[in-house]
């Protein structure tokens, strides 16, 4: 995509010594609005995840840049809502006592907006950044404090910020057959049947990496993400619109939709909606990810609303054969580099002269050498000693730790490549690890590997799961608060639904899904534990009795640490497991090693008997 | 309650051949009512699953006798709707064209009947016999095939079944604070204070079972279960109303209630909640288990509904110490009369002279022999080869089969005592067990064991926990189609909820809750396997790690069959709590044995080695 080299930055980018100027501004434009409040969450008019520059609102506001948050201004308060991930972060990147960090999870917004006195009170809130289902809850919240929910005309927050980024306009290039695997033509079909079938004349499709998925198409509007920011039409029909900027698309990614897909500028997308609705139409909205505004626009003008779960998602999810194959050769390459980077840590991390930046920035090397890499995944997350602990570290050069003896390193990173996004977490011992390392180190391998060599029946969810890669931890007191496994993009984005592997994970699991597995432990300001390895669902054909069974195939190809290995708490089927995923490991690996890095990974791989 | 011996009756009761002329009947009783269709759910006005003779309705009009059906009477068909469980059951017990029998799991009854045109169309419903939620479904499907649901005056089926069973009118008696463990005060209260904390004035409480653990009384108006038939109304200010026949209530009952229950007749029930009406009171109301009729009546009269689950469920759920003393001594004293029952089964099965109603008569001798048996808690499942598949199997004297040496029996069999309830299910061999019964009988005991000697933290639901009990099966490529465990009460229903062991049990366990552990595995044609007992969830205090844990007590006390477990598929771990649980069972069990009996017993429970 960009001809640049991919980077990582270690600036500590919070300015939070504005944070209270910006919202004393916020609360006088506030006034003159006739508005005594205003709804502020981290998403943008896609819901996506991850933001383009200019919808960091939260972060140019607060100071606070963690990727999870919801602010509420009111006259008195500014309260920042986010989840136990980032209990620490947000105290440290905010300033008291302008903003008051809550916990979305105790405390959810709804129901701390239900418990105020709102009476009379009017709170604004920009209609493109909700979902239907969202502001729902929140209107009621209001609702019952007194207050009455107030749609702004454009973002407020944009009208203060001067130097807000532009809309991104990097290029939309095609991404080609020999990695997709299946036509845009088709992928429109497929969905276009949902509609139909559901008696929908319409369905909207809001989310930028779905429609990248969907037209066989990438961008690079968002850092680390090949996406581009756009919302579809699919008709029950077949007929298909883009709503983007055309100016981004380049000739052959003009020449790819030509005759098959209507291509609209992006502010034309509210007229389209407003002439489904003088049709009449019945049109499909996954009330989970449609905006507030979509949905209204729709109904004001007469359309009938037919609340679904997005159709794009389930056909995304089950990667077909070639996007199948793409990842495995893509967890070859990257596993390669990861290899070259466990080997070079083992020999360079026990001298003491490393940190964590220093670390990472060498993992960069590895991935970049393999000449494959157009960015990485996500923000390389490399943590020393008790920075492991914390779930979703970044390091800055102002964190930035040494990597010391005795402790333990956690590194979780991946590489977007043409072919696949990877997506892999190691834990390594500095020099010598401790009993104690081993032991909780061990608890997690076995959860992993229960996860991984686990056979189930069809319509089994990751909530059914779950618990496999917890057991042992749990008969020992411990456990950790993230989920286990969260699906995973075709060179797109790194987090993407349906299906995940968690306590609330209901969508069943169905072949061809690609999710990580990555149960971890925690023991905060000591070390972190995560074990990340990403798996296919496959359909298993030999396991004999009564019904076909679903299970897993590993494609990660990186090996686990030998050192933190206690084999006596390990059973046999356990081992040989480890066993036959070290060996795949070194027949993929070995052939593009050499000297040291050979020696390490024949050591790492070698097989290990029962204790 | 009765002074009457427990028994079981084994008759085949279905009158499938008076249902055409019965169903002709019925139509020409519709067509005076100008209705064209009528819904007969089974259940009666209590949403019970164990119902009085009256309510048998079902049964009545089709000739299907299984606990789960909906029959949905139309001008040209009438379709029995049930589940999986009784696929051959229905077939064998309805008369067709007359009736046509359908899955409600596969085909749901609301997808029926949204599919037909029934264009002008009146279909007619008692309100009193559906649900807030049953009803919605129902309705919107029934408008969207273009009829309309309409209430009957009365139950139809009654005004055609010449010797319907009357009202029971069985005695009511206290239920001991010795076995209840709190007042009935008590228990008023801490609902009164869940019906303020969420701003409502009263609470309806329609369940027979509910009301007889409120209440301290128990019945007899169901076989089987020591409930009555009755409603109540707990206020925000601890009025407590109850709505039953008086003249069933005894003089100790009647004392019991004097100064903190007012007692109304069954038939003011309808007035009271007017007069909540007209009081414009705020009712909160469970729409899974509070009838049409209930909600209907409140609303007409200006009561506004506020929905909940029902707040008596959670606080049933979980037994206090006095409950759990009382279930661990009938477990002890049912544990002696099941195996007694085990070692008689051995001496004689292998001669090949028994039958399955001549085991479940001894089975049930040894019970009354413990001189406190009330009841048997549901009809015992005696099933010999090929019947031990079916999962629902009752014995008739048409079905009974012979047990035959080389076979596995399956037996599933309660006993009500005053101070508990119990459920025990044990598969046995007839001599000499094969290898694939030993193995399949072991694969179901390692996930016993496994749910047994679970550890998981608070807000770990049932949905959870299931498939540690289902994961050795799966790798074999095995499954079992039912639940693994389900809620039971204190001498009350076998079936209890809120928290339940299955696929869909999203009820998070808490400490005192009482449930079964009970998974199978049934090769259809051969033979069945099923290893039950009951768990009550505990508080794990002793061990380690970071955070407190929850886990099980068993409290069944009767051995496993060691003829049936393969050592050499069960890891040591799994053999260290089975040899645990044995010596629990000998050191409760032995000194009420001798004889050949209590040798028995010793082999049973001697412990085993890894193999």
């Amino acid at each position: 995509m960009t001809a640049t080299t991919p980077s990582q930055d270690y600036e500590d980018i919070s300015e939070r010594e504005h944070g209270p100027e910006r919202l004393a501004a916020l609360r006088a434009l506030l006034e003159r609005e006739g508005l005594d409040g205003l709804l502020v969450p981290r998403t943008d008019e896609h819901q996506s995840e991850y933001l383009p520059g200019y919808a960091e609102r939260v972060a140019w506001l607060t100071g606070f840049t963690g990727s999870n948050a919801f602010l509420v201004v009111l006259r008195e308060e500014a309260r920042v809502f986010t989840d136990g991930r980032y209990t620490l972060q947000v105290r440290a990147q905010t300033i008291g006592p302008a903003f008051t960090p809550d916990d979305m999870t105790e405390n959810p917004v709804s129901a701390y907006l239900a418990g105020l006195d709102l009476t009379g009170q009017r709170i604004g809130f920009d209609p493109w950044l909700h979902t239907i289902r969202g502001i729902k809850r929140i209107e009621a919240a209001i609702a019952k404090a007194g207050g009455t929910l107030v749609p702004t005309e454009g973002n407020l927050i944009d009208r203060l910020w001067a130097d807000q980024p532009g809309r991104p306009d990097a290029p939309i290039v095609p991404h080609p057959l020999r990695y997709a695997g299946q036509p845009h033509g088709e992928k429109i079909s497929a969905i276009a049947s949902k509609v139909s079938d559901a008696g929908c004349d319409t369905v909207v499709l809001p989310q930028a990496d779905g429609n990248a998925w969907l037209f066989n198409l990438r961008g690079s509007d968002v850092p680390q993400k090949p996406m581009f920011l756009s919302y579809a039409l699919i008709g029950a029909d077949g007929r298909a619109q883009l709503f983007v900027d055309p100016g981004k698309l380049t000739s052959e990614a003009s020449a790819q939709l030509e005759g098959t897909v209507e291509v609209h500028e992006t502010g034309s997308f509210e007229s389209a909606l407003e002439a489904l609705g003088r049709q009449g139409a019945k049109v499909m909205v996954d009330p989970a990810t449609v905006s507030k505004k979509v949905a209204d626009t729709l109904k004001d003008a007469g359309a009938t609303l037919h609340e679904a779960s997005d159709p794009m998602e389930p056909l995304r999810a089950r990667k077909n054969a070639t996007e199948q194959a793409g990842a495995r050769a893509a967890h070859v390459r990257d596993g390669v580099a990861v290899t070259r980077f466990l080997a070079w840590f083992e020999r360079e991390a026990p001298k003491g002269q490393l940190d964590e930046i220093a670390a990472a920035e060498k993992l960069l090397a590895f991935r970049i050498e393999t000449g494959a890499l157009r960015d990485i995944a996500f923000t390389t997350i490399s943590g020393a000693g008790a920075n492991g602990a914390i779930v979703h570290y970044r390091v800055t050069t102002q964190s930035n730790a040494p990597i010391t003896p005795g402790s333990l390193y956690l590194t979780d990173s991946g590489g977007q490549y043409l072919d696949g996004t990877t997506d892999i977490t190691r834990t390594l011992p500095v020099g010598e690890p401790s009993d104690e390392h081993r032991r909780c180190y061990t608890l997690v391998l076995k959860g992993h590997i229960a996860l991984a060599r686990a056979r189930f029946p069809k319509g089994t969810s990751g909530a059914h799961l779950d618990t496999l890669a917890r057991q042992f931890l749990w008969q020992a007191g411990l456990d950790f608060a993230h989920g286990t496994g969260h699906g995973v993009g075709s060179y797109l984005g790194v987090h993407e639904g349906p299906a995940r592997i968690a306590k609330q994970g209901h969508v069943a699991l169905e072949p061809g899904m690609l999710l990580s597995n990555e149960p971890g432990y925690y023991r905060e300001g000591a070390f972190g534990i995560r074990l990340e390895n990403l798996v296919l669902v496959t359909e298993e054909t030999d396991v004999g009795g009564d019904q076909p069974m679903l299970g897993f195939e590993t494609i990660t190809r990186a090996p686990f640490e030998p050192k933190l290995i206690d084999t006596t708490l390990m059973l046999r089927d356990e081992i040989t497991w480890l066993n036959a995923f070290h060996a795949d490991v070194h027949d993929a690996i070995a052939p593009h090693l050499e000297g040291e890095d050979l020696a390490y990974l024949e050591r790492a791989c070698a097989p290990l008997k029962a204790g």
